[in-house]
C-alpha cells in the first residue's frame, strides 16, 4: 500500500468512498504562498459529480477543512492537511458477495481479505481523485506563477473524435464546461453517453493533455525520464489503461525522417557563446516527440494522451460470481455511477500532470 | 540524475556509449542463487548488435566481468557488480556542434552543459540497455523458479502488423531469432527495414509483451499500481513513447459491457470458506484489462504493448543547427546505427518487465 | 520538508502546536487488525501533558477521530487517518520578534521566512509527538502479536542516575507512572525537577529503551543497518541530541576482549544440519553490542540510550535578540512548558523504536 | 540489502574483502567538475592500511580505475563508476565454522545462509569504507568550493583523552598523520595501541568531527533533521556504536540555562528589514547544540562525536562456537587486523559527513 507520492513534494492521500472523509497531506510546499480558494473551488467543481445528466447523481458539495499548514491564508512551509467530508453515502447499494466485473472488487478481496472496505470501491474509488484535484489546484497556482500552464480536453469518447487542434488552443478549451474544440462533436459525445446510459451501459474515451512553459532540462536519465515520472502518476488514476507522449503509438508507423523534429536557431547567436548557451536558442519546428527527448524536456509543450476505459459499473446484466453461493451467476448492479467518467477525469489528468511538474519544479528545501 | 531503480531490489547502471565500459550494480538479490551464465549469454545475444544486415554494424562481444556478489557460482546476498567493456569505439564519427534531431543531444547539452559526454549519445545511448538485459536475465531466472515466465514479440514494424495470437503463444515466439508469429509478416518487416536502410532512413514499431504466472495481489493502491511501476521502468528505455495495458487505447472505443472481463468460478467451493478463499478460485473469461484491476494483478497474464519510435539517427539530409556557426543547416549524420531498433528492443522490454516483477517478488530482506 | 517516514509503512504527520489539529496518515498497515482503543488511550495518556506538577499545565484531552482505514473496528488495509484536535491554545503567549534560545525559532525563520507558524514552535513543537505516540501504540499491538515487546525507562535526570537493571526488568518498569527502577532515585529526580522549576529553569536526562523478541536477521548492510534506521527516526524527536547502542560510548574505553560478546551453543545440534541452521542455536553471554552486529539483529534484546537536552523554554532571564529592535537583549519567556521533558519523552522513544521495528516486520504488501 | 544511499546524490557501493574488487557508482554529481586526483590520493592514503606498526599489515595500494562519468578529467553529469581492485587477498586465514565474536559472522550467516561470503567479513568488511572515502574525497572538493570544510580528530583512545580544542582548530589537526591536538596524548594513545597489540587485544575510541561553513537552513522537519540524516549514514560505518551532536550526552546533566546557546545580533540591522532578513544576522555565543536547532543548521559549525568499538578481531583466546562440531569452544583468531581502527576511521567519518552535506547541497538536477 503506497499512499504517498513525490520526490520533492510529499503527497499522501487517504479515505474511502463511503467512509467519513477523503483528504490529503501535502508536504514540501513553499512557505508564504497565498492559497487561492476560488481557484481550488473552480477545479473541484470541474471534477464534482451530480452536475448534469451525464454524471452520477451522487451529489457532493466537496466542502473542505484545512487542518494544518496555513496561517492567515498563506502556506507556512509545514504540511498542509485537508479533509473533505463524504456526505452522500448510501452503503446499502453494495453487495459484497457479488463481485463487480472490471472493478477492483476481486483483487482487493485477494489482497486485503475480508476486512477490505468494499463499499463503493472503498479506497479504490474514483472518490479518491477529489484530493488529487485539490492538490493539483494548488500545484497549478505555483506553476502558473512560474509561467507554466496546463490544459486538457476530451479527444475522444467511444467512436466520436474531437477536431484536431494546435496545442496552444488546449488551454482555453480546457476551461469549457464540456472541454472539446468542436462543440458539434461534443454534442455527439453527449448523445453517445446518454444512449449508453439508456442501455445501462458505459463508454470509454481519450483525454489529451498539454503543459506549456516547462523549461528545457527537466527529467533525468536513466530511470527518471519525464515520461517515467508522468506515466507513473497518471496510471494511479483509476480507469487509465494507456498513455502516449507526442505522437506516441503513431510514431510506430513512421520513418525517422518524419518522426524527428527538425531543429532551427530561434535567435541570432553572439560571438564567444558556448554551445550550451546557443543550445538555449534552438527550437523545433514540429513536436512529434511531445516536448521530451532522452527523457528530458526540450522547452516545447509537453503533450500526452491518456486512454480511459469505460466505467466498469453498468446496469446491464453481466456474468460474474456470487461468493455466497459459490457460483457463476448473471447479475445487474445498481449503485450510482457515471455512464462515462471521461469528462470528470479531465481535471484529474491535469492535476496529475501539475503535481508531477511541481515535483520537478520544487527545490529541495535545503537550498534557497 | 537518477541511475538507481527499485524499491526492494536496487539496480544502478553506469557507463557511456564510448567510455571504457557500461555495467551495473544489482543489490537485493537473494543469496545462494546459481547464476546461469548460458542464460545470460543467450539474453545478451538477443540484444547484441552486429548480428545481421538489419542491425548496426558496431559489433560488441558483450563479454563481462563479475566484480562482486558471487562466490563459487552463487550469489552471496551482497550486491553484484558487473562490468561490460566497450570494445568497438569510434568516437571520431561524432560531431558535437551538429545536433542530431530526435536525439538527446540538445537536451543533454542544456542540462549538463559543455562537459556532457556527447560521443554516441554518451549515457543516453541505447548501449546502456546492455546492463538492463544482463540484470533482466538474472531476474528471469528468479521468476522462472517461481513459475513466472515472460515473453515478447514484434507486433508491428512501420505498416506491417504481425498476426494476432493467443497470449500463451508469445513465450515460444519470443525465442525465435525474429520474434513474430507470422514469418511471412516477419519477412515483410525485414524488407521494410532494408528499404528504409537503403533510403538512409529508419522505422518504428510496436512490441507486445506478456508475463504469465504472476500471482493475484501484486501492486498497491493508490500510487503504486502495477501499471505505474511497469510504465515507469519501461519509459526509461530509449525510444519508447507509448504504453498500453490489456486492450489499452482500444478500450477507449468500447462500452463497459464489452470492456469488463466476465468472472466465473474456476473451481467448486467448499462450505465454510471465506469470501477471500473463494476469490482465489475466480477466473476471468477474457483479458481486456491485461491481468490488472485497480492496479493489482488478478492472476491472469499481464499483457502490454509498447510504442518504439524510429531510430533518430538517419543518413538522410535533415534540418538542424550547427552550433559552431550558429545557423540552421541541413546535414547528414554518419555513425553506425540500426535502421530499426525494434528487434533488438524486444529483450530489453522483457528485461524491464522482469525487473519490475522481481522487485515485487522480492521479500524485503529483513523477513525470512 | 519531509513529513513522511518509512520504507514499508508510510507514516505522514501534520499539524502545528496552535493550529486546529495535529494528526497522522498511516499507510501500510495490514488489513483485519483489531484496533485496541484502550491501548492507544493508555499510550496517549503516558505522553499527555498536564498530569502533575512536573509537566506543563497545558491540558489536552488528546481525543481523536479516525477518518479512514478502519471499518467495524478493524483495519481495512487502506491508510488510516487520525485527527487529534488542539484544544488548549493560547497563542497570545508567543512573541515572534523575540527568538527563544535553544529553540527552532531562529532556524525556522531562516528556512521558511516570515510565514512560518511561530506560535508555540508551530510544526517543530513537541505537540507533534502525539501522532507519533498514536502510531506507536498501533505498532506495538502488531509487534506484540509477533512476540516483540518494547519498554523504556528514565535512566538519568540531571545528576540523578537510576539503579542499574537487567534488560528484562525494563518492560515492567516502563509501565510505572514514573518509570525508574529505584523509586528513591525517582523521587530525587522529581525533586530536582521541582527545584529547577522553582528557579524558572529546566533539566535534561537520558532515556534507556529496549526491545526483546526481535528475530535475528533484521537490518541490511551497507546503508540500512538497524542502528542507521533507528537513530534516524529517533533523532526526529525534538530535544534528542545523542544515541548509543549497547554499551555505546562505553565501548570506546574497552578492549576487544571485554567488548566482544562471547558466543555459545544454546541448544544441542543435530547431525547433518547446515551451519546456518546451527547459527540459529547460538547465543551471546553478554549484550555489549546491544543486540546488533554488522547492523543486523542477533536475536538478543536491542538496547539503546538517548540523550535528551533540557527544555529550551525557561522562565529565567536569557540573552537573545529582539528582531523588532534589532538588538541583543535579555528577556524572560512565558508560555506553558515542561521543566523536564524526559518523563513525557519515554513513550515517544518507545513509539519511535516500535515504528522502526514495524517497518522491518512489515511484509512488502505484494507478498503474502 | 541496501547498498544505495542518498536523496539527491545516489551512491552505490559494492565489493567484498576478498573478492576481485570494491568500488562505487556515484550518481548526481554536477557536470564539468575537475576531479582532483591528488586530493583523492591523499584521502585514500589516510585510510589505507599497512602504513605503520599500529595498523593491519595487509597492504593495499588502493589504485583505482574510473569506468564512467569522467571525460577529459571532468565529470560529465553521468554516474561515476570507480573500481578499486583488491590485491592482498589471503582467504586461507579464515575459518567459516568458527564464528568470530563481535563480528557480523553470526548475523550474516543467519541472514544470507551458507552462501554469504564469509572471507574477511565479506561485504561487511571495513574494506568497504575505501569506496566511501573515495566518494567523500569528491564530496569534499565540491563542498570546499562552496566554502564548507570538514575535519576530524581522535578525541579518545581507550583511556587516553586528547586535549580540548576550539572547533576551528580541528581542520588543521585533521591533516596530521596522527590527528590529535596534544601530541603527547597522541603518543600515549600509540603506546596503548601497541600494548594492546602485544596482548593480542584491541582498543576502541572516540572521533570528533566538525563542518564549518554550512549555511543556516539545511535539514527538514519532521523526519529529515540533519541529525537524522547524519546519524543514519555514520552508523553505516562498521564499528560505530554511538553518536552525539554538540554537547550530546553532556546536555543530559545540564540545566536549560546552561544548555541554551545565547543569541546576539552579529551585525547592525537596517530599517525596514524583515524579521527573516534580520535572522540572517543573528549569531550564537556558545555551540552546545552543535550548530543544529530543530533539526536545521543554524550557521554555526556542526560538531559531532562518534564512538568506535574495539576491533572485534583479536588474537587472544575467546569463547565462541564451532559450527562444525556444534560446540562452545575457545579459540584464537589469526588474520591480519588493526589493533585499533580509530586512526583509520577518522577519514571515514569525515567522508560520511561530507557525503551527507553534499546530498543536502546538491540541487535536484531538474533545476538550474
Amino acid at each position: 500500500m503506497s499512499n504517498v507520492w513525490g520526490r520533492n513534494i510529499k503527497l499522501s492521500i487517504f479515505g474511502e468512498s463511503h467512509g467519513p472523509a477523503v483528504g490529503l497531506v501535502f508536504g514540501g510546499l513553499e512557505a508564504g504562498m497565498v492559497i487561492d480558494r476560488d481557484r481550488i473551488r473552480f477545479e473541484m467543481a470541474r471534477r464534482a459529480p451530480g452536475r448534469d445528466d451525464i454524471s452520477t447523481p451522487r451529489a457532493e458539495s466537496d466542502g473542505w477543512e484545512v487542518l494544518s499548514g496555513v496561517l492567515d491564508g498563506r502556506t507556512t512551509g509545514a504540511p498542509l492537511c485537508v479533509v473533505i467530508r463524504n456526505e452522500n453515502v448510501r452503503s446499502g447499494d453494495y453487495t459484497p458477495h457479488l463481485l463487480r466485473p472490471g472493478h477492483a472488487d476481486l483483487t482487493a478481496l485477494i489482497k486485503y481479505g475480508e476486512h477490505a472496505d468494499h463499499r463503493g470501491g472503498g479506497h479504490f474509488s474514483g472518490r479518491l481523485t477529489a484530493p488529487l484535484v485539490f492538490a493539483g489546484a494548488i500545484a497549478k497556482q505555483v506553476l502558473e506563477r512560474r509561467g507554466i500552464k496546463i490544459g486538457a480536453r476530451i479527444a475522444q469518447i467511444y467512436d466520436v473524435i474531437d477536431a484536431p487542434i494546435d496545442t496552444d488552443e488546449i488551454f482555453a478549451i480546457s476551461r469549457k464546461p464540456f472541454p472539446v474544440a468542436d462543440d458539434a462533436a461534443g454534442e455527439r459525445m453527449r448523445q453517445a453517453i446518454l444512449a449508453a446510459k439508456a442501455d445501462g451501459d458505459s463508454l470509454g474515451g481519450v483525454i489529451e493533455c498539454a503543459a506549456a512553459g516547462v523549461p528545457a532540462g527537466w527529467g533525468d536519465p536513466f530511470f527518471d525520464s519525464l515520461e517515467s515520472a508522468m506515466s507513473s502518476l497518471i496510471f494511479s488514476i483509476p480507469a487509465v489503461k494507456g498513455i502516449e507522449f507526442g505522437d506516441g503509438f503513431g510514431l510506430a508507423s513512421m520513418r525517422g525522417s518524419e518522426a524527428n523534429d527538425p531543429l532551427f536557431m530561434r535567435e541570432a547567436v553572439a560571438p564567444g557563446e558556448t554551445y550550451a548557451e546557443r543550445a538555449a536558442k534552438v527550437g523545433v519546428t514540429t513536436n512529434r516527440n511531445g516536448g521530451i527527448n532522452g527523457g528530458i524536456s526540450n522547452g516545447n509543450p509537453i503533450t500526452l494522451r491518456v486512454a480511459i476505459k469505460p466505467t466498469p459499473t453498468i446496469g446491464r446484466e453481466q456474468t460474474t460470481v456470487d461468493l455466497e453461493r459459490g457460483e457463476t451467476v448473471t447479475a445487474r448492479f445498481g449503485g450510482r455511477h457515471d455512464p462515462c467518467i471521461v469528462p470528470r477525469a479531465v481535471p484529474v489528468v491535469e492535476a496529475a500532470l501539475a503535481l508531477c511538474l511541481l515535483d520537478h519544479a520544487t527545490a529541495c528545501s535545503e537550498r534557497s
